[in-house]
């Protein structure tokens, strides 16, 4: 399959940006997207063109606003991550620097977050806090571009001595991101000139021809530079990031504890079959392999990296929607190897799972895209945070044996865990991965192309966009979802001329959709509707949601037995305080008998409770025959993303049939 | 329960070696064994009064003195680990040391192993190397006994500045159990100065009274000091040892990122319900405590800690015995969270719990401890050495999911795997506990009482002994247990009084065992015989052999819908060798077919292997079924414990049912 198989590419070359260009970049303006690509079967809507107007991304969007992004600037101020940067100017750095080799790098995410959020609010405080921490950052870095409080001082290691931990080209990754936010988003600021700096020096070392020929521990660069390509048309960028892509799997770095997979040096990236080692440094990678090979037009390369994605969702990701299983190594485990007790599941790598899925999207127009945004959105990211936004999950099991102890929300956390969220973790990566997400939000809503839209999210919304072939088109999303069925779409403003409204319908909804009360046309996946619209008429999808009862690959050994329940997008959980605090591992339940809850989102299910005794050996003559009897209970599911929120519980999403 | 319920003290208490007496301890003769407490319902029998003539264990004893013993101390030399100490004394080794910083463990380890080794068979050649390494340790040793290659020297950290990780007093523990090895075998020679010096200097820093009131991040040193005093009478040691017992869970030790829990500096002994953290260091301590609890008449802490091995059995411990379920930090999981796959179950912690479980055996001279030591033997302590000695498995999973690549024999392994056998690892702790474990093998056969001895293995061996009541004992056991069911137990001499032989039923052959053709009397857990025995009378023992389907609790989530295959002590695993290559993965059993294999120890399964295709996504809708039909199969189960050895597989204990 071609890169961009359904159309022609959509959009021009990317536009330079004069490093030195004040204020607003040159038009056309750049969507204000985390990614635009210069070529691909759709084109990318940015903030600017697309508005959440409330229900449950609006309600994040919200909550990302007003709890995450100030609750992780007082902690990088509290934990002294951005201390760091003023004690390596006023010369106390050294002896006294807080966080791991990568702090430096959730400073820049979160200046990405910011960023973004200032694209789509304006807000004049946040701008301000940018410019401040950017100043800051600016006065740190080298006169070559060198930028790091961790190395290169007298008392630290020397630079790039540790490319394996040392995280520094994966800092000025993150670093790169916030700029091309900023540019996106039509600011050049100081922020802008470090990581154009920072990327040059990159270039310089690291690029085709520059002496070091060595790769990143933690991926992230790659993608990062690409972008810099893409809003900046500096050739350099591509090239070097190629050179990266190119580079990793031939064994530069030193092999580690954990085995040379780990950072995806054991094996080239177009020689590999399977996802493997840290699931969120194969993603990172992934994404960007194919941001070089959109813009390369390697296709072969293209081809690869989509086919280990795509084998990583059929064998290696969680019904969540989740990837990894190796607590040891936060890693990828093998085929089918998917503990739902010890599914580490990153926040992170779900974000990551989504940058790799949504640019899948753009390059090939693939609606099934959006399914694997959806899932992975609705059942890890908006996990990760609480309803206040304030505490995070760092691992999103999906079975939790045992309550967790309260977590003081003062207290800094030593170490990634999921028994219940904590405000902050000396490894905080998620977090800020979760903000610079929920303030891009809007953005992985709708596409477009010459002569259509495309609504790949499902949510209340505003889409205002100019269509080559169509003209200035504005529509607004009106819907329930994900909690109620109706999404209806009305056409505010449409010129004299056709075009056509795609709408995604999730994959478990095929077959059961309706577009304007009638099946879905063709295979069902895409509801279109191609006409002359006129403002004020409406389409209307209606998808099914009823609970629904799943079941997992006989392949996968931890599931066996068992049944999940899904309703609507949510992947649904029980947990302990709905069944007055009795262990819901003791729970066996009668799928026959799930039905939908009172409140939205949940269902019912009709089990028993077991009350087994202990044997002095687990293990006994003949197959196993589970008890008869035990107490009679109904329990509420509710959506996974939830859990945890009243109090100690434990918790599990498959549940054992009788 | 008391520590000594089925009779009073049996053993005077310890005779005082006056720590400069040369050569031979004073008279009676400690016996030459692994622990010999002051009190308990058994008394332990040496390496002089049992001995293993052939058969499953004395072929392991044999590849251990022709193939581990060798095999380790070679590996220890070629990666440098003996060297540490000579550039210790040249100078050369600050900046030059290699291994871990519990390498020199390892190095006491082996001299342990070589002390029993020597005391069982006399080897000069051995005796001479234990001899040449000692006087190379003491020449280490600083004046105050203080001995470390790790710390202490400009440039390396300072002695006791990282009690979290540094492994001092750890490695302490292991070289004063090399040197009770040798006291117990006879020999006071340099080692034992060495190590009296150690524990000397260990009291005078760590014990009551002194200026440190850590304890070791490692527990170790707990039972050592223990049996050093058992063995020279020196009050201090056991005050110190107890003293350790009783600090360790006030949280002396600093969080890390696993928590305290890791080293058991969470909750103090005496509190806590649960074997918890690191399995091996959780074992250890278990075993320091019980030996404080005996010498001590501690019957609380006693109790105590035989309920949380009580509870780590009924709820934490694996089909093989093996226990730790978590990778990442080598622990135990929460109750039931044993997932086969993922399992850790290394092989140290194994004989970790021989430890426990013995010296439970020795204090209440219950049999069913004999169970645990038979099962971990049987099923992981053999498993990790190849059937040369020369390669090694440090992890005991009980299913292989992908084939592990041909291993290197001349490389040395940078970590922990499971695939394959390896032939050295940087963390080694495993060969040389394995090397002391088989080479003390004949002193876990039988114990003696003032009247009675006492069968708890079933192997082929003399004894030799001299009772109380009774006077001299010899008797043969005669046996190809555990291939085969006839134990026959030969009274080669016996004088004209009576006395009971104690021969434990494994627990799987309660209520199907014959003694002498009738059923075991009683409760069937125990064949006992007392009378006046003439000489070359027998008793025969004969155990059901036939293969026994089994299964496991309903709380344990990782094999539901599964069953595993035993057949006398062994646990049986299918492997992909016998299955042509296919997938074990993919097999699927008819539990009413199992049957006796003709290879001894095996059995034979009907079942199919299923042929499952790929979806996108690999959960669907509706309660999960499986496929019909498939290839029909007979597949052969063998022991677990010679997985691996026909090159590249896949392997499962738990074999899903159709």
């Amino acid at each position: 399959m071609s890169i961009s198989e359904t159309s022609a590419p959509t959009t021009p070359e990317a536009t330079p940006v004069a490093p030195t260009t004040p204020a607003t970049p040159a038009a056309p303006a750049p969507p204000a997207a985390p990614v635009a690509p210069g070529r691909g079967a759709l084109r990318p809507l940015g903030l600017g063109d697309v508005r959440l107007t409330g229900g449950f991304w609006g309600g994040w969007q919200e909550v990302n606003a007003t709890g995450i992004i100030p609750h992780a600037d007082a902690w990088e101020e509290r934990v002294g991550w951005v201390d760091n940067f003023r004690r390596a100017l006023d010369g106390t750095l050294v002896g006294h620097r807080t966080g791991r080799e990568f702090s430096d790098s959730d400073v820049y995410k979160l200046l990405e977050a910011m960023a973004w959020e200032h694209g789509r609010t304006g807000d004049a405080a946040l701008d301000a806090r940018i410019r401040e921490v950017a100043t800051l950052v600016a006065r740190v870095q080298e006169p070559d571009g060198y930028l790091s409080t961790r190395f290169g001082r007298p008392g630290q290691g020397e630079r790039y001595s540790d490319l394996e931990w040392g995280h520094e080209l994966y800092c000025y990754g993150h670093l790169v991101q916030a700029a091309v936010a900023r540019l996106r988003t039509g600011v050049h600021d100081e922020l802008v000139d470090v990581a154009l700096r920072a990327a040059d020096h990159v270039c310089a070392e690291f690029g085709p021809g520059g002496p070091r020929d060595g790769v990143c521990g933690h991926p992230e660069i790659e993608p990062a530079l690409v972008e810099l390509y893409r809003v900046t048309g500096e050739p350099r960028y591509l090239e070097t990031a190629r050179a990266f892509v190119e580079r990793r799997g031939h064994r530069t770095l030193a092999d580690i504890e954990f085995g040379r997979a780990y950072f995806q040096d054991d094996v080239p990236v177009r020689e590999a079959s399977d996802l493997r080692g840290h699931a969120v440094r194969a993603l990172y990678l992934s994404a960007g392999a194919l941001d070089v090979a959109v813009e390369t037009g390697d296709e072969e390369l293209f081809d690869v990296v989509r086919e280990q994605y795509r084998r990583a969702l059929a064998r290696r990701t969680y019904l969540t929607g989740g990837m990894g299983s190796h607590h040891q190594d936060e890693a990828f485990g093998e085929d089918f190897e998917l503990p739902p007790d010890r599914a580490y599941a990153e926040t992170c790598a779900s974000v990551a799972s989504i940058m790799v899925a949504w640019r899948l999207l753009l390059a090939t127009g693939d609606a099934a895209w959006g399914d694997v945004v959806e899932r992975a959105l609705h059942n890890v990211v908006v996990t990760s945070p609480a309803a206040d936004g304030r505490s995070f999950f760092y691992t999103n099991p999906l079975q939790m044996r045992v309550e967790g102890a309260p977590v003081d929300p003062d207290e800094l956390s030593p170490r990634a865990h999921a028994q219940l969220r904590a405000p902050w973790f000396e490894v905080s990566c998620c977090p800020t991965n979760v903000a610079r997400t929920l303030a891009q939000l809007a953005t992985y809503v709708a596409t477009a192309s010459d002569d259509g839209i495309q609504l790949h999210q499902l949510a209340p919304a505003t889409i205002d966009v100019e269509l080559p072939d169509a003209g200035r088109l504005r529509l607004e999303v009106v819907t329930g979802y994900p909690y109620a069925g109706e999404v209806e779409v009305r056409v505010l403003e449409s010129l004299d001329a056709p075009w056509e409204l795609a709408i995604r319908v999730p994959a478990w909804a095929v077959g059961a959709a309706t577009l304007d009360g009638e099946p879905v046309p063709g295979d069902g996946r895409v509801a279109r509707v191609r006409r002359t619209f006129r403002s004020g008429e409406t389409v209307r999808l209606a998808l099914p949601m009823a609970p629904r009862v799943v079941g997992a690959d006989p392949r996968v050994d931890a599931v066996r037995g068992c049944v999940a329940v899904e309703r609507g997008p949510f992947v649904l959980a029980a947990e302990s305080v709905d069944l007055d605090g009795a262990d819901v591992g003791l729970l066996r339940v009668d799928p026959a008998t799930v039905r939908a809850g009172e409140e939205p989102g949940t269902a019912l299910v009709d089990g028993v409770l077991l009350d087994p005794e202990d044997a002095a050996w687990p293990y006994g003559p003949g197959a196993p025959t589970e008890q008869e009897g035990g107490r009679r209970v109904t329990v509420v599911l509710r959506p996974c993303f939830g859990w945890g929120e009243r109090g100690p519980a434990t918790m599990r999403v498959w549940l054992p049939t009788r």
